[in-house]
């Protein structure tokens, strides 16, 4: 511990090392509950990419693991701290080093905040799509190890689209460029991708070149009330079977309506069962939100309205952003699922989590990036109550076990982290985790980095 | 040799497997010219997974490099057999196993054409967007291999972006699935991207879900004639700077368009330097061509003739598609680059490669993925003549020096293969080449699968 200190001390500056465990300790675990934490020994907060380089090869010496984090808004307990570790933090690696319109590329370091980039790029008439609702707070090194998804999604795809190319101090220390700055390239294995998604468990990201788009008209937003979620998600198969591509196609069931109006006074909706927002971005939002509404009608819904403007389009907007946040204060305490299915098996998927919710007895409010198949069922619990908080993590995991037998996936875009770590060897299967700890072998040998997550 | 034989008709049908020396060597290179290639043992045809796994418990059995071959389309010499290796041809395994409106994918076997499918999933009003020139030829599988781009990569990006998951066997003859169905997923590693682009030396792939998009209205396309490379290249630039996303931006030199002209007499403009054509699949193309034009004519072209129909249209793109084949026409052989810049740097690149055919007195024509910097200098030489073979073997390899000094990659869609295996490591470092080796020791320990080829 104290050589740890003394090495790390060589090189980083005296304000880049935390040491007060009570200010370590705010370090320790990112917003999922019920996910192990331990006391990290020191968290360094590095400026430069050799500072990193030096944090990792004292690690190295000592054998010490790492963990790395961005913002710490992570929903699986990926960047939780273990006993002892180096917490080792990029958010002060946090400037856009370049974005240039011809070429349609930003290169930035970690710790930029995701709606920091989005601005920047902004003024540039540029565009970079993947759009947490985390998004003011979250760092794009922690978008790229979680392989972050978010609203515009369903139309501009997810982080691991627009990762050109990175830079990643490796555990040894060694300094590996991964990719190319060019739209295209395939020379050698895509070790880009192989990094996105990683969360933090092959290397550390210090530099990242990513693709931009040019900025689309501002959408128009519509909202559609449906009396139940199989005629809410037979709309969104509708929508998507005529070949529309919105720009956005989310849904809030009832619960989630209610706690975002309790606590943001929205006037949304409250009696719908389903709230449905579709939105547009091109040349024409209105004629593409009229065939839509359409559609919302032919599938059963008692009421479309556009929204008038796009300052009412960004409230709808604001509104579908904070309902995770909103459901959080249902009750004392929250278990966030993040299952995929296939589109088509969306409406099976809200049916069978209300079934899970009735059956054990709790409230599980769920908001779902539909045009994706990508829900979040919010198990809503009392950490106090020691029989609920049995009964939530047994709905969790059941609504996990839901989701892959309608051909899904545990995880859309949170991750595995601690959270669903058993969950993933059922997902991918032995020769599957086989492979990944092969990987891992050949990246971190001695197994320092995040230690004890994804599997 | 026996033993080999013998065990493989335990597993596979007679006509699954050709041993007559006339026949298989015909499946002993790819269209790549220069590349090293040997004589297959044998050639297996399997129509089934269980047919591949055999395949390969075989080959591990007895130590017997397996070379893996779409359509042997491939222009890097990925596909070329090795003496005494058994060539796994997958062309049998032909089946469009799904196509899903609701869910826009499609689940095919890997040698189904990739024409075959776009025509099949255009029927349910469907796209499948990687076209490279030769998909009236070339397999989803050798697409998947060589990660392929193609005309639409500009709007709509690469193979990579479409593949949601896989089958796969191993080397050993366990099936891997990786990946997912749904539109996300984050669960684990990205294995599916990380065998996008492996050509064929990790696993063989049985199976893959694909993701479609709606498809677009029919586009239209202009052709601009320009004084020079560099005007064109600024076009180029200022196209992509003013935020049009044209769904191809092509370019044909000189050299390229007489070619065309005398293989197809396609009367194209013989007189101009560059050729750049646009096109827009929007819903109003003709708005989006004249503003691309009115750029075209600011960056100093001569000629701006946007086609009168679709039929016009098609006729522009076949022309491009041809390109490659016509300047095969130019001299006996010819030697392939594909050096991808970043866009911003295109004009330098094209400036550069004339300068190259220039000093090595050769003929190089080149036609471009431009709207990606992605470009095709094609050198033209006769094979009979020792000096001109040793000048067009140099002048390639300038081509990709080039390239790599203007911060680009040395393959943009076609790979590394035998081709430019030297040159891989260049572009690297030692850094990555040997985590690429690590990779590899964790997928195929025996170095069975598609030896001597990427690194
Ligand atoms: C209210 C709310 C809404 C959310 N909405 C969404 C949403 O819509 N879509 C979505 O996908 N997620 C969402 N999230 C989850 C979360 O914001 C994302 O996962 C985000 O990408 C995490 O970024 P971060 O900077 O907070 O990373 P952290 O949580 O600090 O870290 C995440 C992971 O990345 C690793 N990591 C971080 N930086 C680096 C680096 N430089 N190099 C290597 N590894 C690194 C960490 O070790 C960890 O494994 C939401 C979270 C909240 C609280
Ligand atoms: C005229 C012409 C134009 C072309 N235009 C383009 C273009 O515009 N864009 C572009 O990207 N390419 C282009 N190419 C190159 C070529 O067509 C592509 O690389 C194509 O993807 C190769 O497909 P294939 O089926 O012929 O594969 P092959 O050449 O047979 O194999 C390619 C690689 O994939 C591997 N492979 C094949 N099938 C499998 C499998 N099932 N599992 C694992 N590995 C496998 C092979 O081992 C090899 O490494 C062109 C070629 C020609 C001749």
């Amino acid at each position: 511990m104290d050589d740890l200190l003394e090495l790390l001390r060589a090189g980083l500056p005296a304000d880049a090392l935390i040491t007060d465990p009570d200010i370590t300790a705010s370090y320790s675990h990112d917003m999922a509950s019920f996910c192990e934490a331990g006391a990290p020994a020191v968290v360094a907060l590095p400026r430069t990419v050799e500072q990193v380089q030096h944090v990792m090869r004292t690690a190295t010496a000592l054998r010490v693991p790492v963990v790395p984090q961005g913002a710490r808004t992570g929903l699986s307990g990926a960047a939780n701290a273990t006993d002892g570790c180096v917490v080792l933090s990029l958010v002060k690696m946090d400037r856009i080093l370049e974005i240039s319109p011809a070429d349609r590329i930003a290169v930035v370091e970690p710790g930029v905040i995701n709606a920091a980039l989005s601005r920047a790029v902004g003024e540039h008439g540029l565009f970079y799509p993947p759009d947490p609702s985390s998004w003011e707070m979250c760092t794009i090194g922690g978008n790229i190890g979680t392989a972050s998804g978010g609203l515009c999604c369903v139309k501009y795809g997810v982080t691991a689209e627009y990762v050109l190319g990175l830079d990643v101090v490796l555990a040894d220390g060694r300094l590996l460029t991964t990719g190319h700055r060019t739209a295209k390239g395939v020379a050698g294995y895509d070790l880009t991708r192989l990094f996105v998604g990683s969360e933090g468990s092959l290397g550390i990201v210090v530099k990242a070149v990513l693709a931009l788009k040019p900025q689309p008209p501002r959408q128009l937003v519509l909202a559609a009330e449906f009396p139940g979620a199989a005629a809410a998600c037979d709309a969104v198969c509708r929508i998507m079977e005529s070949g529309h591509t919105p720009s956005l196609l989310e849904l809030m069931d009832r619960t989630t309506v209610q706690a975002v109006n309790r606590m943001a006074h929205m006037g949304l909706p409250e009696t719908t069962e389903a709230l449905l927002l579709a939105a547009f971005d091109t040349p024409d939002p209105s004629a593409d939100l009229a065939a839509v509404g359409e559609l919302c009608t032919a599938a059963g819904a008692t009421a479309v309205v556009p929204a008038e403007d796009t300052a009412e389009s960004e409230m709808l907007l604001q509104a579908r952003r904070m309902s995770l946040t909103a459901l959080e204060t249902v009750k004392p305490a929250t278990m966030i699922d993040d299952v995929c299915v296939p589109r088509s098996r969306l409406g099976a998927m809200l049916e069978g989590t209300a079934e899970i919710a009735e059956k054990y007895g709790l409230t599980i409010g769920v908001c779902a990036h539909a045009g994706d198949g990508n829900t979040h069922p919010v198990v809503c619990f009392d950490p106090a109550d020691a029989d609920e908080s049995r009964r939530a993590r047994e709905s969790f995991d059941a609504i996990m076990a839901l989701g892959l037998g309608l051909g899904g996936t545990i995880t859309g875009e949170h991750g595995v982290g601690v959270l669903k770590k058993e969950w993933l060897a059922r997902e991918l299967g032995d020769v599957s985790v086989e492979l990944h700890r092969g990987i891992k072998q050949a990246f971190d040998p001695l197994g320092l980095l995040n230690p004890g997550k994804v599997f």
